[in-house]
């Protein structure tokens, strides 16, 4: 088995995930019900907002168990350089 | 039926909200196979920016069609505030 | 004199922008003192936020003012597409 | 001279930091001068875009100067934790 930053915390991350999920099957029912645009929006924000604390949860176990060992390795530059682009991703959105 | 900002392209935005789904179901299944903590990320930012059109399609729809109708009714100054709550909410996220 | 969203709160909205040249200041001047850089992202963060401040009450007089002068000249779609660009620049930040 | 992770390209990021405080002033002008909120909107738009440049530039050389000696240093736990705390703070910009 691969070692990944998240593995101690996979049943966690799991769990957010499916929430998540629930969370767009939600949005999905309140269109279909012609629910007011306003708390539609609202309930994106929501998922948004869970989704930035699973990436940050990522970024953390993904810093804490890859970045110190590249370190280690000598990698830290070509490991700086995937974490910013991905911190920039997340930052701008895609 | 109550007619919202969203009626004209309800299948439109299903479809999208039903992509998005799909997109959180494959993060569990790349979390299942233990992928590369950066991919799961990147995947994560595709879904922040679909979620992101959607809601600018929501807001379209909202501003064009309620905001209109309220403008004509005198309520600009609820609905203004009501809105600028909803972009603080997305330019925040949640 | 041209009337704008912002007309009736230009000077609140002035002193906002000159505390926010300031606070670009202070940043200057934290790295002339080599400060940690952490606590340089923290004053960033700050300045973020209250240019978000001013970008949500500028967007909130645009749609009092000028939404509703144009909702009354039938020019909705136009104005709608063009609140709806600037929203997407600020969500994405540029 | 304490060195941080912005030592070695400290007059780049303050010729970038004056850019921006000069973007500010031109808000400061337009606002003055009346101009149209959808474009004082894309200034600011603009001054975000290269506020969360500056940010990355800073966290790139943190990660690249401190992180690495923080894993040296057994302190991978306390510095990942502040870390994430900064980039959270970016992400929800404040």
């Amino acid at each position: 088995m691969t070692t990944r930053g998240y593995t101690a915390t996979k049943d966690q991350l799991q769990t957010r995930l499916r929430r998540i999920e629930g969370q767009v099957r939600g949005i999905e029912r309140m269109v279909d019900e012609d629910r007011y645009c306003i708390d539609v929006l609202t309930q994106i924000s929501a998922i948004q907002a869970a989704l930035d604390k699973v990436a940050l949860g990522l970024l953390d176990g993904h810093v804490r168990h890859c970045v110190t060992k590249s370190a280690a390795e000598g990698k830290s530059e070509e490991m700086s350089e995937e974490l910013m682009a991905a911190v920039g991703r997340l930052m701008r959105r895609g």
